[in-house]
This record gives C-alpha cells, structure tokens and sequence, in this order.
C-alpha cells in the first residue's frame, strides 16, 4: 500500500475524497461515480480515476463506486482505520479550539494531551482536557508512544518545540505556528497559516 | 504582474517566501541568498530562483538577496503592500480564534466584522468585534465592498453560506467547514481541514 512511488500530491488529495465519500454517505447515500466526485470536488473525472487508480481497482466500469467500500479502502491506505491520539502544543485560542475540535473524531483522530508552558493556565480545564505542564512533555509523548503532533505556539517557540516532539518520538506534526520549521526527514510536517492561505487568493484580486 | 500563466503552485510558494523574508527582518537580518532561504524552507535554492524568476529580476547573481527589498517585491506581487478588510462568518471556537488573531495584521489583513446567525452569541463581543447577525450579512458586505470572508461555520452551513457571500460580492473564500463548496470560476476558495492535513501524514507512518 505505501508503496513509495506514489506523488506526495496524490496522496494529498485522498483525505478530500475521503471527506466527499462520508459526506455521501450522511446524505444516505450508496454508489457515485467519478463525474458525480469530480463535479462536487472541482476536479475532472479523469483525474480522479487516475488517482484511485495508482492504488488498485476500484469500482467496475459503467456502474460507479460503492460509496462504503471506497471510503473503507481509502481509509485503510490513509491509515485511518485505526484512531491516532495526538497531542496538542499551546493551550491559546488556537490550541483550545483543536482540544475542543469535534470534528477529529469519526476521522481517525483524538486529541489524548494539551501541553502549555504558562505556569497561570496549566491545570485549567479546556473541553474536557487538563492543561499540563509542557515540561514534562517529552517524557509523557514518549511514554504514551505518541506520533501526531499539533503545535499551535507562537512563532518563536516553533523549532524548539518541534526539536522536543521529534526527541519524544513524533513523526508528524501539523504546524500552526506562521513559521517554517526544520525536522529530520523522517518526521513530516504540514503547515497550517490562514495568512498564506489568504495571500494566495489576493494575488488573483 | 498578475499574468494569469503564472502556476498557482508556484503563487501559493510566494506567500512562504514572504513569511521567510519578514522573519528574516525581525531578526535584524539584511541580506540573503537562495541557498538560506531554500534552507529554512526545506525547498531548493533552485526552485526558489525559478518561482521568483517568474515575476522579474530580483537580486544580482553572486550578491544574494536584499531582503527589504525582496519581500516589498514579493508583497506588491500577492497585493498585500496595501491592508484588505475581511469579514469571519461564525463565532464559534474558530471564527472567534481568527476574530482575535494577532497574525493577520502587518500581513496584509484586518478582521473587520463578525457574524454568525445564533442569536444567544449576537450581540457579544469577541476581541473588540460585536458578533453581528447573519440576517444582514449580504447588505453589510455589499456596502462596505469586502472581497475577502473567513468561514468557520459548521459543514451542512456552509455552502448556502458560501453562495450568499458570493452574492454579497466576496471573490476569496477562505473556508475552515470540512466541506468543499461549489463556487463561480471568478471566486477563489481555500480550504483549511486540520484532518485532511493529518490524513496526508498518517499515509507514511
């Protein structure tokens, strides 16, 4: 399955058919076809075949997808059969919105940990979560054998941050801090910064 | 400079080049080449040259980067050498997370009003911003001229929300509900889902 020749940006677009497949299935419904996908994503047909293609055969032609089982095959290629505990850094407005995020579950995620520095808010309570010391962190990521991060930290404290997950065991790190960071190449990281977002529409403004 | 040939793979690079460059100056920092800046990207030195290559002649070959000038260049590029007023639809932990984030000034953004159609939350005030009722949102947006809305609403909102955004004049969309939304060719959506960025990670543990 994780066969190392598929393009990063491939990959990047299964978790979107993902989410489009359980939507459908919400909606109550059973078989879709790559138009109907294409057409709801803003992405040809094609292009969509072509992906689900790198990964085996899905679905016969001329009779579309079984929504269940495509989204069950993504899901296991994703590797999210399987619920991943993830810890969240920064315990701010960010960091308290991911702790509290509902949207994790029923996704492959859920949030175990929330880690802060600020001696005023560690032991406070966010959704359900006791605030803990960020210097104790290493130890209970490691201990609990924990591979996701989430760092919603202030730019500055990013790379130590980063340093100290990857000592702890991390291997991937979704990054909110509006700051590039430097990890070793087996941990991957992802970029969260709405500004970049939003400056990527204003050049066509 | 807006050529439309322009690979908006390469226009989404801009923006962390821009990010890179005013870190730089925080720093005290006046000169850099593409080798650092692909350094602390974890992009090469070439594709940097390349993508900024582009939009004209930006440095002298040998004598790197000055970084003052270089990132003015790169904000007239991604028209954020001018401040665009944004509009967050939804008050809930995320809307209420960008209404106060401190990150969008001195990048080229200012939340300037706040909805959401709750009617316990109109009225309240988050960050400085009195959180305004829906019902009126297309007229306010319309009046004020507002091309740009952040949209942290829940996912069976969000595309009747998109649509009246749209009919309110907004051209750029940054949307945070996990769903993709059907918009006009001439409106720019962004998507912000920590958990497709998750899922793409997960794929390689």
């Amino acid at each position: 399955m994780a066969d190392k020749t598929i393009p990063d940006i491939v990959v990047g677009r299964l978790p979107v058919y993902l989410r489009a497949l359980q939507r459908m299935l919400q909606e109550g419904r059973r078989v879709t076809s790559s138009q109907e996908l294409g057409e709801r994503l803003g992405i040809s047909a094609a292009q969509i075949r072509k992906d689900l293609s790198q990964f085996g055969e899905f679905g016969k032609q001329g009779t579309g997808y079984t929504i269940e089982s495509l989204a069950q095959q993504v899901q296991s290629i994703l590797k999210v059969d399987k619920v991943w505990d993830v810890v969240v850094v920064g315990a701010g407005d960010i960091g308290s919105a991911l702790a509290r995020y509902p949207g994790l579950n029923n996704r492959g995620f859920q949030v175990v940990m929330l880690f802060d520095t600020n001696l005023e808010k560690i032991g406070a309570d966010i959704g359900g979560f006791i605030i803990q010391d960020a210097a104790g962190m290493i130890e209970k990521i490691q201990t609990a054998g924990i591979q996701i991060a989430m760092m919603a930290v202030p730019a500055g404290a990013a790379q130590e941050v980063a340093d100290q997950l990857v000592q702890a065991g991390v291997k991937a790190i979704l990054n909110y801090a509006p700051i590039s960071i430097n990890i070793p190449p087996d941990v991957r990281v992802q970029y969260i910064d709405p500004v970049t977002h939003l400056q990527r529409m204003t050049y066509y403004l």
